[in-house]
């Protein structure tokens, strides 16, 4: 046993582990190993492996300890060396830090316990060297809290009372008549701590650890003891993570940016993350911890000299009274910050990406505690990748990886100015629906907008518990959009991306009073006119206005779009209902529309009252009427959407929703509906109520429409068809695809294809012309996927509709998911919303099948996806997989879903080049 | 190309061809051959075989008649020489009929054409030998009429208009001034044929064929035609069957038996059809057509001796009167009668089974039309099979399998008198959504239901247009159910079969006034006490009190059941929720309850106030309130059905309805609810209101239940261990079932299973004792049928809810299908309802992966159904060929699921000796 290593340091830049060593050493110990390796002054210490939390389990604490013993005190031993301090001592006592560390990362397990080796020496001898001995008395309670609670495993008395320490705390503080723990003194903690000691041995019946030894191997075996926590095996379950893998347990150093003016701490970026500006920079505080610099109470510090007077310049400070109060790190301490320059420089070519660094200056010698790749902008990301690739430090794939396709979305959109928003009040938080920020005046009714803007030029912000397809000409032309109910896909969600319009959805806390026309959250009330602001990226609104800013789309770009293009495999499509989305769309690079919505053509103006006579006509004759009235104005839509795509394939929807969305709900509407068009109120109720449904997303629509009314589909034909020889006569090129929805059976499609073809024949016929179409289906239903071998009988193309393939295949109401998701997202029963995500393990795999049985019938079957996953990066990766030939996402989603497209065959290269 | 035989004669109990050339000669002309080898005097012809209908279209009408001329012409002179007749003879015509006749009955197809050689010679010489004018113009009239429509292609003038010839009737008519064709004299038929043929010369141009050969290839290659006339081009399609296939057609010698007093028509069955006894039954009548048999203008006489005096006495007429009025065949024709009669033996023996016969004796010579398997009562059907199976006719496999499992549901439910349904009014159908027969007065509320039962001591017909688990108690107390809305697996629906209770639901004509207690049926009124009877077997709805029988149970019914535990794979369990039930089901055979709904529990008595106050509670301290209270009330539910079931397995599955189902949705019983709770009634509203949903049945339901309210489950599943030890503790063995609802994923089922065995330890140290019980979960999401294998990482045991499954596969909502399924029907886009009838090529697809992936992780899982389809005989047998280890259904069904599932288990193991 003795022959196995279970013990491996590191320090000095050089390490007995590497990187790579995941396994054996955790993702946290191969990481510290590997930056040893490249050079990096890293606080030395060691790791222990997972093997031994396995012995642990095997051969119990006492042996184990037993094995390591020698190892470890070597280890120590080591770190000693490193540093020049001794563990134990009581005048220069080493203090460490002792962390858990599994293959990966993962909740439930032991917390970090900073300060081991603290005790009634240490704590002088810390004041001693600090000259702060406030700190070193709250380091050393902190320390005894943390291991009382974690190794001593120290419990309230009661299950409603808080934490025991906490509780000693706040007896302090009602005693002392303060609020915060940062107005207890030096001897308030110093009290404390005996307190807390007492504490322990009160509860536990032993005395609290002196000697760091004992808490050392306390501390270890108490990591190896959260392996087996409740939460830790309930996590392991649920994520199919075998017990036998086991933690490492990773000791080091401590070291302090607060040991005298000689010590520093700080953190820097080799780039700018904001703009993405090729200059090394960051900030850092003399005599100070890591928390001083975020805080806020003294003002960081520039790095660099150039840094520092730009810093100056714009709080215009002079020069003399930057180098007095202000000076750079490159001019306080410049060896400390010679070497930190020259390990920026190397960690960037090594990594070849922008490092964010955080290190401390201990007496003068830099430690580097983090090198990770740095958090960035879109704008940064993108400028960035663009200029590494110009600078050679990587090629075009891999210029192309680094770019978020989700990032991109910051891009595209209006931004709020970013002084204006340190400013704004959040009064409420909804889901960031469709990003982008919008302010302006509340109205509460979709013909108020259009009145808003008449009256005063000013876009206003629509407020709806929900909205309906009713509501469509309001949204196009409101500011933003905002709604009390529904989700990440409900109408409003939905119709916003598409439109690329900013939405906050489902801010539960809203109270809509539609009479008195006001909004209530909690205290604040707000009334028609008033001014908010919406955060479409992160759901909050504001109250008042709040500044924006346009998109800036930099030649970077353009760049990197034309970039995604050469390597992407899948084309991009987008779901565009209006020749004005189309050529939103075109000139976001999309290759055809995916998805035509036929029945939001129905909304505007006139339209809606013909689609109502049509839905309550009394017999087929009185349908028919209707939608001979109806057929030249979708002529006339379908026109404009050929036109707008130039040749590229425009795939038509046929009529989807259930008919009720079509009809007014309310007894008002009702009679004004039942005078336009000279029948009895009493027959528009009935009939609107005879529409109403129990489960209206498994009722009467889709195909289901078509297949029982056939000449809702004869009119859809006929316009689509004649429109694509118009636009061909006037001499543009066409694409058409008719596509039939919510098929579940052969069957269902065979009867609308023949309806298709038959009233195109008779076009034909007229025209004495022909031209080509195709007649496709969505894959939405789960039956459709399970028989798609008898589907691609009749299917010339399968779009997946993967909005409804989630509703079904979850049994997941996408307007009643709200009631549980939450919780579902909490305990970790699903990762990410499923309307958002492709659950890819679910819905993925009726998508697969679909795919491999529709080409086994029809081998170069088209297939591509529309639903909301279309222009999510995750998905648009799945659909790759899974041999898509498009994806299909709102206008506004296209270069995302090109990046993700990029991102898919170029990581499926690489994949299979490694295999 | 002459050496192909292309027609096949038959007759004189010869035959060309033989029953198993279904390909080449079709069904029916295969049919015919056989017949003739069994021995059958049938009236001769010959079949001209499908590969011609493949050369007709290749090689076109004129070639094709050459190919086949001169063997038509040789059949022709054979059926000449056997009929002693002579095709195109003016003194004894040889009249035909021509028939077409696929490999499979396809609709869409060329009719009958009969009496084929008619013309103006051929009518007279008829004339003469019937000695019946009018019978042969009419037989004349018919023939140009349906000879005009379907070989000429006469067609109206306008697509609105009727038939042509039907016009020239009706003009007739009106002249005539009589209202029926019966009422048209000979005179007047000749007339018509006059017009007839004018009216064809007037379409076609051409004069109508008097020359029979003319008439004859007309006629063959008007079959040939129809192959591929649209309607049968668009069933092929629907169906699958090539167009290579092609049609046959058959040409059959006619025979009369209105030739005069050595002439006579009848019907015979070798057993009674009602009963079963083993007599030769049947009846006839001398001089007359077939349709004279049946349209009650004379009365038709008995065949055998023993059956006439059988009649007479029940007729009360005497014997002398019998034989001089109405003697029998044996008495009247005793020749013709003793071959019928050995002809009827030697049937029954050679089919082995009870034959249902035509026959025409034509001038004293016996000719047999049709011989097949006769149809029978439910009854007759036990006991025929028991019968020969005893008589050493067939064995106990083949007598098992004679009897159709649906027909068994006759024998378990009472039934409506034979005579008083004669004369009952049918006022509305509906679904015959429960069988049974049911007689009452009509009440509209369930409470109504018992009072009048206390006051009268009379049960009710409960009215409703549509029930909720809150009519509950109202149904069980009832004769029977009625719904306006709901189709067969509404609540109402589901709900009565489970009692075993008649139900008659979705009768949309019903107009229901709950104010008024009202039902308007068009002009009938109905008003609360006035009598009703339901039909459950047919749907059929009748005025009045009509008089029922018990059900009748037979030893041979007994018998039967111990032959299809005898052959049987899979065992058959019941869904059961009340100890009552798991009694009857018990009774019936079945071995452990497949599905205890809890949420049925809930609704008795105080239950639903405590459960209201579980939903309405403001936090988890109140649900926990009242559940506590719940506690005590289902173990004591549990107890009773673990008593019941002696060890049995019983599932029981934890809450899964949506919580709106329990609350109160009516002003007057939220206020009701707010009184009893001591909490306000816009509490109760709001409350009310936030449960809604849009699509409830994807909504917060099942086990999303368990997740976001733990305490639930907690109490469920006390509730269900503690029962269980109780009982053991009695003596009685138990086996428990615990099944997790609507799982999607099993993190889901996770979590539930932690809840369920953390609780079940806290039990068994409360007791210091154990018992074995399993966790499972309900398959009926689409995603947990995908996801099996991970699933059974948790499962013990899958239970398949085909309900849901089927809802969420096809995406049909149970309770919004009434809109499309009957056009789906009527169109064949559907063949069954899928709620009745499993859907094996999609939802099937579904549990065979489900149970494919579940072993691949858990070899020995068990795997069930228990939706509807457990009792549905096709989807029985599906369920065996799926590997299942149980079907579970409403107890009145469990002994045809037994049939069933024996049927399944012997016709695989046929068709695995036959591979």
């Amino acid at each position: 046993m003795s022959s196995v290593k279970r013990v491996y340091t590191f320090g000095d830049k050089k390490a007995e582990g590497n990187g790579k060593m995941r396994e054996l050493l955790g993702g946290k110990g191969a990481n510290l190993a590997e930056m040893n390796l490249v050079g990096l002054p890293v606080p030395p210490g060691f790791t222990i492996t997972t093997d031994v939390c396995t012995e642990y389990y095997k051969y119990g604490r006492e042996k184990v300890i037993e094995m390591i013993r020698a190892d470890v005190e070597n280890a120590i031993k080591g770190v000693e060396k490193l540093t020049g301090m001794t563990f134990g001592d009581d005048k220069s006592p080493l203090l460490v830090s002792v962390r858990s560390g599994a293959r990966a990362s993962m909740p439930g397990m032991m917390d970090t316990i900073l300060n081991l080796g603290m005790n009634d020496d240490a704590v002088e001898a810390m004041a001693a060297r600090t000259g702060n001995a406030r700190f070193a008395w709250d380091s050393y309670r902190r320390f005894v809290q943390m291991y009382g609670d974690v190794v001593l495993g120290m419990k309230p008395a009661n299950k409603e009372d808080q934490d025991p320490f906490e509780e000693i705390i706040d007896e302090m503080k009602e005693e002392r008549g303060v609020k915060n723990d940062t107005e207890l003194t030096t001897d308030d903690l110093k009290e404390l701590v005996v307190k807390f000691k007492a504490a322990v041995k009160a509860q536990t019946g032993e005395d609290f650890p002196v000697n760091p030894w004992d808490q050392l191997w306390g501390a270890i075996c108490a990591v190896f003891g959260s392996w087996m926590n409740e939460r830790a095996i309930l996590y392991r379950k649920l994520n199919n993570i075998p017990a036998e893998w086991g933690t490492a347990v990773n000791v080091q150093a401590m070291v302090f940016g607060n040991m005298g003016d000689d010590s520093a701490t700080g953190v820097a970026f080799t780039r700018d993350a904001a703009t993405g500006e090729n200059i090394f920079n960051g900030e850092y505080l003399i005599n100070a911890q890591g928390e001083d610099v975020v805080a806020g109470i003294r003002t960081p510090q520039q790095i660099t000299i150039e840094g520092s007077r730009r810093w100056a310049a714009a709080q215009n400070i002079s020069e003399e009274e930057r180098v007095a109060k202000y000076p750079s790190l490159e001019e306080t301490m410049p060896e400390a910050y010679a070497e930190l320059n020259m390990i920026q420089d190397k960690l960037e070519k090594y990594f070849t990406d922008m490092q964010d660094l955080e290190f401390i200056i201990q007496n003068g010698k830099l430690w580097m505690l983090q090198t990770r790749n740095g958090k960035r902008t879109g704008a940064a990301m993108v400028k960035i990748a663009m200029d590494m690739l110009a600078e050679g430090l990587i090629d075009e794939k891999t210029a192309v990886l680094r770019c978020e396709p989700e990032k991109l979305d910051e891009l595209l959109h209006p931004v709020f100015d970013k002084k204006a928003i340190k400013n704004a009040k959040v009064i409420v938080k909804g889901l960031p629906a469709s990003p982008g920020a919008a302010t302006g005046p509340v109205v509460f009714f979709a013909d108020d907008v259009a009145t808003n803007f008449e009256e005063t030029g000013i876009r206003a912000i629509l407020v709806r518990v929900e909205t309906s397809p009713e509501d469509l000409k309001g949204m196009l032309d409101a500011a933003g959009i905002l709604t009390a109910r529904g989700g990440m896909t409900s109408h409003a969600a939905v119709v916003a991306r598409g439109m690329g319009k900013c939405c906050v959805s489902g801010a539960g806390e809203l109270k809509i009073d539609y009479k008195k026309r006001t909004i209530e959250i909690g205290d604040i009330k707000i009334k028609q006119g008033d001014w908010i602001s919406l955060n479409g990226s992160t759901g909050e609104v504001y109250l008042g206005q709040v500044a924006t800013r346009a998109a800036n789309m930099s030649g970077d770009f353009a760049k990197l779009m034309d970039l995604t293009s050469k390597y992407a495999h899948m084309k991009v499509r987008a779901n565009a209902d209006t020749p004005k989305d189309a050529a939103q769309a075109f000139e976001f690079g999309a290759e055809g529309i995916g998805l035509c919505r036929t029945e939001h053509m129905f909304f505007d103006g006139d339209r809606i009252t013909t689609m109502r006579e049509m839905i309550l006509a009394k017999n087929e004759e009185g349908r028919r009427a209707a939608l001979a009235k109806l057929l030249p104005m979708q002529r006339e839509d379908f026109m404009g959407l050929f036109r707008a795509m130039k040749g590229h394939p425009v795939t038509v929807r046929l009529l989807d929703p259930p008919l009720h969305e079509f009809v007014p709900h309310f007894e008002k509407e009702q009679k004004e509906l039942a005078e336009e068009l000279g029948i009895s109120f009493e027959e528009v109720r009935e009939r609107v109520e005879s529409l109403q449904e129990v489960n209206p997303m498994l009722g009467l629509r889709g195909c289901r429409l078509g297949n029982t009314n056939p000449e809702i589909t004869e009119m859809q034909a006929r316009a689509i068809i004649e429109a694509a020889m118009n636009v061909r006569a006037e001499g543009t090129p066409v694409h058409v695809e008719i596509m039939v929805p919510l098929v579940g059976n052969h069957k269902e499609l065979r009867y609308q294809k023949n309806i298709i073809d038959s009233v195109a024949e008779q076009v034909f016929a007229e025209r004495n012309d022909r031209i080509d179409y195709m007649v496709g289906t969505m894959i939405e239903v789960p039956r459709a996927a399970v028989t798609a071998n008898q589907i691609a009988e009749v299917a010339e193309f399968f779009s997946f509709g993967t909005n409804d393939l989630t509703q079904m295949t979850l049994g997941f109401s996408r307007d009643d998911i709200g009631k549980f998701l939450p919780t579902y997202l909490d305990k970790g029963i699903i990762k990410a919303d499923p309307f958002r995500v492709l659950d890819q393990n679910g819905v993925g795999q009726l998508v697969r099948e679909g795919v491999f049985k529709g080409r086994g019938t029809r081998p170069n079957l088209k297939c591509g996806i529309c639903g909301e996953h279309g222009g999510e990066p995750s998905s648009v990766e799945f659909c790759h997989y899974a041999g898509l030939n498009y994806v299909s996402c709102s206008p506004f989603r296209v270069p995302i879903a090109r990046l993700a497209a990029a991102h898919a065959a170029i990581k499926a290269e690489i994949k299979s080049k490694n295999e």
